[in-house]
């Protein structure tokens, strides 16, 4: 059961709140890489007995639970890779559910990234796992009660339509693949389809299914993932889609700029939050923080990290 | 750790093996529909003290691992559909984790219905977890141990490849979403893209991903999803990848019969499987077995069903 009041607003509105609270439009990707978690919190698993799935996973809460705490007074979303925790098994799923549960409780919205997308009776499921709720017998759950997620469009609106109705009953949100970041996104993402690239094509739908879902503000619960390495297909989509939240991931170590980014935002300073991962939570394997502050100053290197990529995007917003 | 000996076959000679093995083409949809599951098995777990997430999952594990014993003579393939696990939670994950353990055990291949796609980095985490192996310290796991899954093409090749690479390291298939048996899957599978449907562009990579991974009875570890919902098109899906086996959704519950089946085999009688789930698992909820069988026979219409759906396809396979 989660902490959040009962009474809840449009997804957009909830956004657009939590980036001004904290006078931030990054997303913090809880990207759980094993390997790159600082020794200092392995050394509190050391008395267990086999390095197992179970091991692995709860070093991997407590590292995202000290990430919370860290980046909660300077970022408003976070968005956990659900395939960094099923790579753990069960034991992964696990602390995927408690990472949510206390980035929750910290105040903080999550977008679950689960790019989930099947035919509609099986689509159902995943949205009441991921932004609804199941009805055991008589007992109502809520299994892992993210604030918003991803979804992936190839199925068709049929497929979208459960994310859709589950959103709006309780005020979640969803981003839809559009424009994805990997280099090789455009082999069918770029196809011409009727004289405009497929991906314009599901930009439009994506605005469309959106005017059902209006906030307050203007914007709407339903957004769009558009990678930032691609900054000039970028200016085409924020006019297709003028009300969709952009989530752009491919900033920090996939090489976009806050240059490439600043066309996601509207002239309002708002629509868009940017995602980095790598580039904050291991920001201390990073040589220029790792020279400032060690292996040791892991948390201080992450906490520079989130601060100069506000101030970066700060500078580029128009407002 | 799973329990399939040490040299391992082509996915699809093993796929081949299995099916005249049991002289089935039948695939058994493991997907858990909570209320439809019997009264007998629900009542093993009566002392539960709450009808929590717990509660839900070890009855659909105990459901499924009657229905395996059940099958595993009469078909050599399952596909569990992970969303009906992910309902449930990190519960409902280690109930999908326990099926595939069980069934793999009870030497039946199993296909992991989790139709992820993703980035490259993050794609290779889905592909580690699902089909491959986890390395954590100097230990290493498998996390799922599938045999093959089921992926999404939308984020393009890059994004495959790691699917693919896994797939072929470890004997393992991959069956990539070509042509869905949702109704709106031609929205955008369906959108002419420079003379052809999208789809058929995806079947001719699919076909190009798939001749790295040759078995030796002429068929590929990379298959496809094609719906029987649409008859008219799986001839020249057919054509364009004849090594590739079709994994075929759609039959029974969802309308297709065993005339528009037909045309996803190859002259040799191989080439598809034909999944069934709702009919086949709750069988017993159907009129005509409900009156043969009653709810208490829930078992032997389960059996019943298999057993006609075998012959139903036999019948319509040229060999």
């Amino acid at each position: 059961m989660d902490e959040v009041p009962a009474v809840r607003e449009n997804f957009a509105d909830q956004l657009i709140a939590a980036i001004k609270r904290k006078n931030s439009c990054v997303v913090v990707g809880l990207d759980p890489h094993f390997k790159l978690i600082p020794d200092a919190i392995k050394q509190k698993f050391s008395t267990f007995q086999r390095q197992n799935l179970e091991y692995a996973a709860r070093i991997i809460l407590e590292f995202n639970l000290q990430v919370i705490d860290l980046i909660a007074p300077l970022a408003g979303v976070v968005k956990p890779q659900i395939a960094f925790y099923e790579l753990y098994g069960w034991w992964g799923i696990w602390a995927y559910a408690e990472t949510i549960k206390y980035a929750r409780q910290k105040g903080l919205l999550v977008i679950g990234d689960v790019k989930r997308g099947d035919v509609p009776s099986t689509a159902e499921a995943y949205a009441d796992a991921h932004i609804g709720e199941v009805h055991i017998d008589n007992i109502v759950e809520t299994p892992f009660a993210a604030d918003a997620v991803t979804v992936n469009p190839y199925l068709g609106a049929d497929s979208l339509l459960p994310f859709l109705q589950t959103a709006k009953k309780q005020n979640k949100g969803i981003f839809v693949l559009v424009k994805t970041s990997n280099p090789g996104s455009g082999e069918f993402q770029d196809l011409m389809c009727g004289g405009k690239k497929l991906h314009e094509t599901i930009a439009e739908k994506t605005h469309a299914w959106g005017k059902d879902l209006m906030g307050k503000q203007g914007y709407s619960a339903v957004g769009a993932v558009v990678g930032a390495t691609f900054s000039h297909e970028i200016s085409t989509l924020r006019k297709i889609m003028p009300a969709a939240y952009f989530l752009v991931p491919g900033y920090g170590a996939q090489g976009a700029t806050a240059k490439d980014i600043a066309h996601c935002f509207n002239p309002d300073g708002l629509g868009a939050i940017i995602n980095a991962s790598r580039s904050i939570l291991y920001a201390y394997t990073f040589s220029h923080w790792r020279e400032k502050y060690g292996v040791k100053g892991w948390k201080d290197a992450t906490r520079e990290a989130v601060l100069k990529m506000n101030e970066e995007i700060r500078k580029i917003v128009i407002n």
